[in-house]
């Protein structure tokens, strides 16, 4: 078998592939000549090309996320790796294993006036879990050499091989993005045959804690006391938590559970419309004694980042006397009262806290479950009232979905409008959360699709669609990859945050207004390509379109710009009645 | 006249125009609102909307090269912010005064789970002049407030006044990247009438350093006794140095002088095409006693960045005893041998040091304009032979160009390919040499046509073009923009470069081979098209190509893949007979 000849290149990819890393994605380039060549040549590591760094990057993060395990980035040096940083910092915040290789001048050639030579040391060190510094082998052409030099090349090796362990253990242990700088000397494209590098071996150290009974006992206490408690589930995987807890929750008199379409947790029982609850609430006239009666004593929260700015709003303002989170990791403060940080696994909190707790009697959950009913009778009210919008394009769409789909939505109006309605539960739901950014969601779901058994839909609005149309890009999106545009020519968000709508300069700076669609985008690369403008179109052009085709394909739905903002904001009115 | 109602807002505005930034690209979003309202109402400043930050960036670096001054960009909080990161670096290394304005949230409200929201301060702290972190500025509903809360919000705002006054001055004085974050705390859109803020004012330093008789001397003295002197123009804006310094230069026996297409400088006797004469020179079987013949006494250097490897990698080996930088605010040791670095301009250093020189007898200028005439000879010969590539396209556009134009060249092999080529020297040539990135080519041209009363054409290869198609999302285009894309379906570099090109790899990963063609971005974007497949097709389609338009255009040159590194490689063996 063939090798790089530069033996940091070797170590790389076997230590990759000791740490299970099967995925690698990479951007074409001279300087990475060695990791590319020793990545693709490896019989077990899946090799990628994806010549838009910032693509790459979040096609990296949505197979990384799908497999729950590290999928790496390889690109030249210079200005090339600097095009990760908006995936890296979605990886940051969504607790995603992304490991990052970027191939780099010697030290002694940066900033002299070489090309494509930046300050790579370190630069994402705002968001980053480990930045490994890797030394420079020089592979000298006389292999007689000094003493002095041989250890100084094996004292460097070793040290490389260590921070490189470090590195990926760190994406494993932290679930998050590493970055190893590796400057590399010429020539960069020679091959040996046979050298196989056997690199010291650090295993990745897993911290698995559990609360005992005594160290939970007292919150046990504060919970079978307290008769409102709420449960709040942020972005989570499907299969996190054990459906046993969920029900257990569920059943319970004094619990509500609010759950959100990036949650992947179902029970009949669970409200799983934040915003349907709280909405109205907001246009109530007696809003205040609404939000009395929901202010919870304990707040439970599990999962990442929590959509609905509505009820962390609420939760600021009638606080819970006790926040706690269960998560290994980390906790936010996002409601400005957490008490309480348990640091294990969901299933493994809940094994040694339900034995301690006991039912309370309580009509929380009862009232709450009973103003759920009504909101659901008027939300179906609405919607068969209301002209057609991307409101009712999303109706049209959410029950046509297949079972067992994963489903991607883009930031920010379609991960709004999608927390509205009730979707399958076979669905595997993912949203860019972790910095809720427009510019990479198509990526994202293309890596999803790379990697899984499951078909993938995307939906998008029409800006994050143009943004990352780039993502397309790309020879490995299988035939049954589907993307769903919601285009109101524009980012018509805006149209619903508060603010002067009217103004003369709306248009051009928040909305954005443009004319764009995206057929010719699908011309470009490949992609079968239909649209649709009413209720009516839509439900005609979705039959048939999930069934086996010879090329994935985009449904692009335009919608009127100047109704949505209305429909919406009308609808939480509606709500309340 | 109205203003955004947070005063910081009202600030940076005030300042911006005070210092003369007429221009500010912004992104959409809903935290820079007061940003975004204050730049869009001032009747001074024009503003502009670019959806995609990556683009944005870079569209305010080729306005602020044109104008020579700082161009601002606005944009919203979270990944957004990262997305400018490559046109920054390119801003830093280029020496482009650009300025990065990010909204971000208020400081408690970062990391706690909020959406778009990620750690701003100081994020791109490896390539930036200054980062100015501004304090939040709350608004408060009630005016009647504390005594000691109105002395903390003066101080805040003085804090943020001198803050924002730095980092503009810095943008100036040192012609680079800087920026400034600003926290708002909601309401964002908010606006209020004729309360316009009247902030401390501080002046930029200018620092102008010239050199006195005293001080050159000994440097006179080196130069007058040297009989081998080189000069070498790096990137430069045209008309940064006065003819009669270029005139005493090319005069001289005892200077030769190197310039690049982006050096903008030119003298019938200029060495306009380094690789035409150190390329044929590697392939001699008298190399050594030609390169020792070549080498200088003195290496007298001006300019930035150097495109020919060619010439670094000679000087690295044949080392003068004397290299000389001038420039007022850097000098990179690219050659290993920097003595002096003259902290000045050119003209200032030329009009004081030529003063003290005299002629120096020598056979140096002659004996290499007599090679430079060979070569001429020689390239006219071989460009009559080669078949059908991207240097033969290349020769049918040269002469075509019409005079006066701007003309920007994409990296990699675009611009490689121009150095081999004698362009009209009324034209103006820019290339992004400061990290060489591809990601940012496209959309710098569109800055400088938005801004340039003289006419843009955009050359550049395929990968350059489809890694930056997004550039062509901008409204404000003009319509005599042109782009001629270089399509070899890949990145044709990489077939240029030493390594094993039959490799079954290197298709995929190196030359990353594609089917892509631009009609479809064109018709997305409005753009008239066409295409040439020949050195005929060319000439044809070039005939009214410039003429005046509805559309901006682009010619798409499809050139044989295969061909180009043969044709490049034998060019420089040709040359040396």
């Amino acid at each position: 078998m063939k090798y790089p000849r530069i033996p940091v290149a070797r170590s790389i990819v076997a230590l990759c592939e000791a740490k299970n890393i099967q995925h690698v994605v990479i951007s074409p380039g001279s300087r990475n000549a060695p990791l590319t060549n020793g990545f693709a040549l490896n019989p077990n590591i899946s090799t990628y090309s994806v010549v838009d760094e910032r693509c790459a990057g979040f096609v990296a993060l949505g197979m990384a996320q799908q497999l729950g395990k590290p999928v790496a980035v390889v690109c030249t040096s210079g200005s090339a790796l600097l095009n990760y940083y908006p995936a890296i910092s979605e990886a940051f915040y969504s607790d995603i294993p992304l490991v990052v290789i970027s191939a780099d001048r010697p030290v002694e050639r940066i900033d002299i006036g070489d090309g494509q030579t930046i300050r790579q040391k370190n630069v994402f060190e705002n968001h980053i879990l480990y930045s490994a510094n890797l030394h420079s082998e020089l592979v000298l052409e006389n292999e007689a050499v000094d003493k002095k030099l041989q250890q100084k090349q094996f004292e460097s090796q070793k040290h490389n091989e260590r921070e490189i362990n470090l590195a990926l253990n760190k994406a494993i242990e932290g679930k998050g993005p590493v970055h190893i700088n590796v400057p590399f000397y010429e020539p960069l494209y020679d091959l040996v045959e046979d050298v196989e590098v056997i690199p010291i071996q650090i295993l990745p150290e897993v911290v698995e804690r559990t609360y005992s009974e005594n160290q939970l006992q007292a919150y046990a206490d504060l919970w079978n006391k307290a008769k409102r408690k709420m449960v709040i589930v942020g972005v989570a995987q499907p299969n996190a938590v054990e459906q046993q807890f969920l029900d257990r929750l569920a059943e319970d008199e004094s619990v509500i559970v609010f759950t959100e379409t990036t949650s992947n947790v179902h029970h009949p029982k669970f409200f799983t419309r934040i915003d349907t609850v709280i909405g109205p609430i907001e246009k109530d006239e007696n809003k205040e004694e609404m939000f009395e009666a929901l202010q919870p004593d304990i707040l439970l929260t599990f999962g990442g980042m929590i959509v609905s700015k509505k009820i962390k709003a609420f939760l600021r303002s009638y606080q819970p006397k006790h926040h706690w989170h269960i998560d290994t990791k980390k906790a936010y403060n996002t409601f400005f009262c957490l008490n309480k940080h348990f640091e294990t696994s969901v299933n493994s909190f809940f094994t040694h806290f339900f034995p301690l707790t006991k039912e309370v009697e309580s009509t929380y959950a009862q009232f709450w479950q009973e103003v759920r009913s009504r909101r659901q009778v008027r939300h179906d009210e609405y919607m068969d009232r209301i002209p057609y919008s991307d409101l009712k394009a999303m109706q049209a769409v959410v029950p046509r979905m297949p079972e067992g789909h994963i489903l991607h939505l883009a930031n920010s109006s379609t991960i709004r409008y999608a927390q509205l309605f009730k979707w399958k539960e076979s669905l595997s739901i993912y949203c860019n959360r972790g910095t809720s950014g427009i510019d990479g969601s198509i990526s994202t779901s293309v890596g999803a699709a790379m990697i899984s058994n499951e078909p993938v839909l995307m939906i998008t609005g029409d800006l994050s669609f143009f943004y990352d149309s780039n993502a397309l890009w790309n020879n490995y999106i299988p035939k049954n990859y589907r993307i769903i545009i919601l285009n109101n020519q524009g980012g018509g968000i805006f149209r619903i945050l508060p603010g002067d709508k009217n103004f003369e300069i709306f248009d051009t700076y928040f909305e954005t207004v443009h004319e764009l669609n995206a057929k010719p985008v699908c011309d470009l690369h490949g992609f079968e390509y239909a649209s649709a403008s009413s209720s009516q179109e839509i439900e005609m052009r979705l039959n048939g379109f999930f069934d086996a085709s010879e090329k994935p394909k985009v449904l692009e739905i335009f919608t009127p710009r100047k109704v949505n903002d209305e429909v919406l904001l009308e609808y939480f009115s509606f709500m309340k009645d």
